[in-house]
């Protein structure tokens, strides 16, 4: 009997997980929700997530997807799920999905959010959430004007991890909005797939912009050059959110871009 | 020598204290404040806060003041403190002050908000911020009829705690404001002063309306009761915030009316 393939949305706080994806002693976001599978299901259980999230970084929508035999009612499986996992991991929905839906492959790309936050200190309500800035030190027409270098197809191997070094590191970057929120700003990052730590070494770079520490011309040098060396140290993980996977191009459409 | 006064601004999550106020064995936010004080400043300081905070509630800005004979450089001792503090309490500001500031006597009113978020689940992100209710379930406007009652000048014996039984339990609340933010919405209530729990008792009875458990009638038979056994359970600590402790009248200003 062919089975069914299930497609997961989740929410969770990266902070105290190695990350998404399993690892051999971490314990990782993937992990958590495979064992609650296996105790309600009564089987092992692969749960295959669009992509990777490093330790620390956050997501308000990560998709990922299973198949089974096994027969359950959905709301009573998400009930349990949530039920059995810590808090800081939610499971939002669950769906049947086509037979072809693979979480990782059929996705067409992701939305992603790094936030700051400003105020004379780190608030204790955003300390997990945001990097913080000083709001006048700061220079956000900077950072926008810099940030327009990496929109396009380009080859990001200057802003990939040295792991990722002998892979394509070409990616395309469809929008990059800068945005003011309540508590200070964040830079959104949409387009069709992103090497491991690229936004977080990006946001790096153009938070050097910010800082006025380098110029933006200098930003262009860094993409061009192809080598990881000479990108500035990437912002920490507590700040990047994935926002959202998108499976079809009406999904990119609810992002606007930034006015 | 007179002693000079200190104004303190402090931001606090309140998850893993035992509230504001100094206890026999508990861990309080003033207590934390006062070690780092005599640590830095190596004399018992006497630390007094605008008023208390229950266990879990939250402060976006508590005001408290000390006096002391020590000389310091301000922003040093803020960076200090900040230093010897754990990262969910943060001093935004000390300043000077005039020998007559006293931070619970001088002032003229507060702000706390409630908040509520929506969600199919309790979002990771607000689970320690919010109460979680299902926005279909919840009818604001009933809520905000409701609120009606509770402005102006009223005893709110029926939703103070049994131990203020004796005590006056006279209020005058200026402005109840109900605003809907990202996440869902909140109560804000600006008023002279508040008894303790007396929030979280009015929000829980308003809850019960939102729930169309009872009628807005009833909200004024209970406030009328004088009798706490009639309101309706508290609402949980973590959707609780202090946000303003008021000092003048121009700093109320700054609170618009609901719009």
């Amino acid at each position: 009997m062919k089975k069914k393939v299930y497609k997961l949305s989740i929410s969770y706080d990266g902070t105290n997980y190695c990350g998404w994806q399993s690892q051999p002693n971490g314990n990782s976001v993937q992990d958590e929700i495979e064992k609650a599978l296996k105790i309600i299901l009564k089987e092992n259980i692969s749960l295959i997530g669009s992509g990777r999230t490093d330790a620390g970084v956050h997501a308000k929508e990560q998709v990922a997807h299973f198949s089974t035999n096994a027969k359950f009612s959905i709301d009573r499986l998400i009930f349990s799920l949530n039920g059995l996992l810590h808090n800081d991991i939610r499971i939002n929905s669950i769906e049947d999905a086509e037979d072809s839906f693979h979480a990782r492959y059929s996705a067409i790309g992701k939305t992603y959010r790094y936030h700051f936050s400003f105020g004379t200190t780190h608030s204790p309500f955003n300390k997990l959430y945001s990097c913080h800035v000083k709001e006048n030190s700061i220079d956000i027409d900077l950072i926008k004007k810099a940030s327009s270098y990496f929109i396009g197809k380009h080859d990001f191997k200057s802003f990939a991890n040295e792991s990722d070094n002998k892979k394509n590191t070409i990616r395309t970057i469809w929008q990059i909005n800068i945005k003011r929120d309540d508590n200070g700003f964040y830079i959104e990052f949409i387009g069709n797939g992103f090497l491991y730590k690229m936004i977080r070494n990006i946001v790096g770079t153009l938070l050097e912009v910010g800082n006025k520490k380098i110029s933006i011309d200098q930003v262009e040098k860094i993409l061009l050059a192809k080598d990881r060396r000479k990108a500035k140290k990437a912002a920490p993980a507590k700040g990047l959110f994935l926002i959202k996977v998108h499976y079809n191009k009406d999904s990119l459409k609810t992002f606007s871009k930034d006015s």
